[in-house]
């Protein structure tokens, strides 16, 4: 029961953390959208800290449908439990997108119109996807008390280095339709994330699961 | 003694250190607020690093008459100790600010005419609040050694993904009435924000209560 | 074989974060090159603090034909593997600019005509490729553990206090030729980096033969 | 001697790191000197970091009069040693401003005409230097493994936070009047914030040879 409470609020924050951050840089900027990604990757890189910190300990701090999907192909979880997190990432990403709305005294039912599709995007959601999935389940191995800050600086460096600003979760995807701010993604578009990033995870199931049976 | 001149003289730094990088991003920038709340909320965590690191042994650096509530009611603190604690903050705070002015040759005394109010504004604090609390219980049992980063990152992000920009003490509001700059609040709006953040603080310590009890 | 791997995927990633984050800011930023510095050297110092923490125990993290070269004249790496090395990660670098074009939907094959020529901009990259070489050999003797954050942040520092933006690396100078991005350099000014590059890497070299010697 | 060339060194390679990521900010930004001091101070800190962590076990890493003043008085070092660190240390500063100048092109010898003055500005340069050798004495008894981390982020922020863009260094105070660049101060405002830096120094000293004899 706890662990699902940790992933909805984990997930809620996160999305909080990162449409609230994106709503903040576009209001205050004169048009220079660099600046905002500039506040919103180093919020959401400083607030995965923190909820990965405080919340690791608890569910593991997926707050990602491919990231449980992951970790419930290798066998930490079970099909029931991976389900149950994965309801709860898709529930508390959209109450952080209508809560960070109130915040904001922004109309609370809102849909996206911003454009991200293209096969640089798809490649590059795909990528992200990839790289996310590998510093998790490494980093998790490895060296599990870096994880909070590994996962945090690696998602400060995509938003930058990736066409796709680095959603690589489906709940993310699916949420950020819900907002037309600086974050948001058309609805039409999400099916392509989605796709990239579950093909991604895929890959890296089918990695970890060989690299595992050899070892 | 020792630790009621820690919380004085933390939450006096604390306030120079908002106050301060507020003035000086609001100075320097051409008309980019964006930039201002940049160098604002990257130097109040950093800031803030130091001071909970160095402090923390000696009082708990608390530096919020929200967090030495809390800590009384869980029973950390006795009642002299928290009326002393906030009585510390409360003139720190003060001072912080008028150390600020100080140094930037401001005029000492000043009353912000910076509207902060509405719902929005209102829900915005008291999440901010219940963040702010629930890092410090939950990373002071878990994590002690890890709370100076846990609560320098969370307060930075915090700057950005709230619409209050993350206020979460009452000394803090009360000062920043004080200021006239970047991070003023009009004194009208004080009691807003202060109501805002003691119900958040209520429902952690109910919360935090109920959790002892049970364990 | 698995080091190989790691040197070619470490350098691939850290050259597609280079230019990505460089074309993000570019492209987001209306005029002030300065803000796409700011999110091109925090990416990647952000990233390479994740890719020499993963990275590190399977290869070393080298990414780098000087630092390759560094250390099989200090006798910890055999000829053989020197040069494999070396190739993975010229071959990395360059698969990295032209993931980062498929990722930017941008040509493939570029060249690029950005001027990087100078005594100035020698000396800067003398002294740039003298200072990673120390914190890196330096760093890797006395406190291991540190590495990853030490040499994120020497670069982060590097962006900004060098003329010559710290490349300090032969496979990344030449691989940025065949990108006329933010971070291109004109392939006939690649062969007075890759001198002052290698000319500061034999210095180095010498100077830790000869306290190694000593002790 | 190792310890003296490494402040020398240290000295050096600090200043260069002001002084260079200052001259970047102005060449680069188009007119918003808050992004200049926002690249000023994260290249400040995060070169900070690298030094400390480095040169720390060699010579202490002061790069400082004032700091070595202090622990000269607080019986670490003795005389001899001590003026001879002053002597690297002023000697490294001209150092590293001059290798800035050479690496940016710029004419070797300069003057710096920017005022830096008023009462504010002392006594924003006397808190700068309370507060840095606090965090440094302090740091260095209770949290010594922590110390680079703490005075990186402490200047980071103290860039933003003091009207005087803390100083807190005599070296670095002389040195700077020799570039007439973003962090230059002209020659006959250095007397004002040696003083203030100086005094602030004897406070300190005064206080925890205090507060040693006590326990």
């Amino acid at each position: 029961m706890k662990s699902y409470l940790s992933e909805f609020i984990g997930t809620a924050m996160l999305l909080a953390i990162v449409a609230g951050s994106g709503i903040m840089g576009e209001t205050l900027d004169s048009g220079n959208a660099a600046i905002a990604l500039l506040g919103n990757s180093i919020a959401t890189g400083a607030g995965l800290y923190a909820l990965i910190t405080l919340l690791g300990p608890i569910s593991g701090a997926h707050f990602n449908p491919v990231v449980t999907l992951m970790f419930w192909k290798l066998g930490y979880l079970d099909l029931k439990k991976m389900l149950g997190y994965c309801l709860c990432q898709f529930a508390g990403a959209l109450c952080g997108i209508w809560l960070t709305h109130l915040m904001f005294s922004l109309p609370i039912i809102q849909e996206s119109t911003k454009v991200r599709a293209g096969l640089g995007i798809w490649l590059s959601e795909f990528m992200s996807t990839l790289v996310l999935l590998s510093v998790i389940h490494i980093g998790d191995k490895e060296v599990k008390d870096r994880v909070p800050m590994l996962v945090a600086l690696t998602v400060t460096a995509g938003y930058w280095f990736t066409s796709s600003t680095f959603f690589a979760n489906p709940a993310v995807a699916l949420a950020r339709s819900f907002t037309n701010t600086f974050v948001g993604i058309a609805p039409s578009n999400v099916l392509g994330f989605v796709t990239a990033e579950v093909l991604a995870a895929l890959v890296m199931i089918g990695i970890f699961s060989f690299s595992k049976q050899k070892s």
